[in-house]
């Protein structure tokens, strides 16, 4: 039986939702729901105008025989200030200094929502530029699997000890500055495959050791360097890597309070 | 102006997809669509058909001046069945036997698609129970947050050594038999409210240590066990903690190959 316009509009809104990035062909949509191609088109029109006008992405159709529909999570500049603006309202709202200018924000990376909006923002930075992995420092990026999502890839967290479950790993050694100790990084030597373009996803930039530490461990697994994105930029602009990196939010914690403000995604030379 | 029925269906449902567990009015939806008091019901008829009909979920209709709406992610049995199928027969087809009845699982942990589909799995069996948070074990549950937004709550990751960003916070010991080691677990004081009803969440148990010392690090918050989901139980079942657990599939890794089967979710006692 033919499924009606309005039950194609929410399985179809829910399935791009679900599978950003995945491209998923129009034959397959047309066999589901036994409808015709002129009624798919139309269904996806009226998808497309929908998630454009609210600023949420973009609904891409490919014609011909290999015809498919992909969605592409992409923020626009309207909505990914006012994302940003609300977290940095909270930042700065609250009893979050800790000695040695650091800040807690646990809290903030807890909520699956607030994680979804900044793995959507930082995804609509990457779009244009081939991402096949997102990894992170394991435990303190919980915001990797929102932007892989966002991306239509996977992601891996690396850890400072192998697990029993990891099999045979790959490891580096890093001088963390603000720690004056040698750090060991591990990843999976299946997790990742040579030649891969990576991104680096943190929560937090304040010597940048871990940081030159993945991009040792990228390097030793012959893959490349996609990009680096940085949710709180806590560094003061001093760092230098052999890669830029965009921040979504500058943090500077003085004696006893935090002044949060926009990151350098938002500074004029990236607009 | 008034927006479409059309386009009403498509941002209900994007709505109500990212807030799992989040009563919105049925005023603010109104007011946002400038439509009439019946229409909107009619939507939400439709899209609480559709929802039921897929299995993914329920959308509640609270009526009166408080009224409002939730859509809580509930997979039927017959959609369980097939999403912790396809994950079996993904770990009984490769390569995946790690020495010492370990199993490597990060990447199927690292498809974003995958995670969310366990957590609405394992949300499902806690929806009329309370929980307020959910804990994991830093690195391991990668499956927390999908837990999590299903849940509508936020999650915390345990640690094994605090970082500068925790703040103050409270630490237990326990004894891990497989290491022969005493080990040190970690959480923010602020992380967790006293009374707080938790669900641990793992996704491999095989000695069940961490889980008792997760359980013992929720009584020195003085917070309440709301119960312990476990994706992959690779214990033999000869595990007996003070709560009882539920596992989506049972593994018994061989000298050289796995054998992956349903977990106790599935057992008739359950059902």
């Amino acid at each position: 039986m033919a499924v009606k316009r309005r039950d194609r509009l929410i399985n179809i809104t829910s399935f791009l939702l679900e599978h950003p990035n995945h491209p998923v062909t129009a034959k397959s949509f047309i066999e589901k729901y036994g409808c015709a191609k002129s009624s798919l088109s139309k269904d996806i029109k009226i998808i497309r105008h929908n998630f454009a006008v609210r600023g949420i992405g973009r609904v891409h159709t490919q014609v011909g025989a290999t015809g498919g529909v992909t969605y592409t999570p992409k923020v626009s500049p309207k909505r990914t200030k006012a994302i940003i603006s609300s977290i940095i309202k909270d930042l700065n709202n609250h009893d979050r200094y800790l000695p040695g200018g650091y800040v807690y924000m646990s809290d903030i990376l807890s909520r699956p929502y607030t994680l979804e909006q900044i793995g959507d923002v930082i995804a609509t930075q990457y779009l244009d530029k081939p991402v096949d992995k997102v990894l992170t420092m394991n435990g303190k990026g919980l915001i990797a699997p929102s932007v892989a999502k966002a991306l239509g890839v996977s992601f891996i967290p690396s850890a400072h000890q192998s697990k029993i479950s990891d099999g045979a790993t790959i490891n580096v050694n890093y001088f963390s500055a603000s720690s004056h100790q040698l750090h060991n990084l591990v990843l999976p030597q299946r997790s990742l495959k040579e030649g891969s373009n990576v991104l680096i996803v943190d929560d937090y930039l304040k010597e940048g050791s871990t940081i030159n530490g993945i991009i040792n461990l990228i390097k030793a697994f012959h893959c490349k360097l996609a990009g680096i994105a940085i949710l709180a930029d806590g560094s003061n602009g001093h760092l230098n890597f052999d890669h830029p990196y965009q921040s979504l939010i500058r943090i500077n914690p003085n004696e006893g309070q935090i002044k949060a403000s926009f990151g350098n995604l938002f500074d004029k030379k990236n607009n």
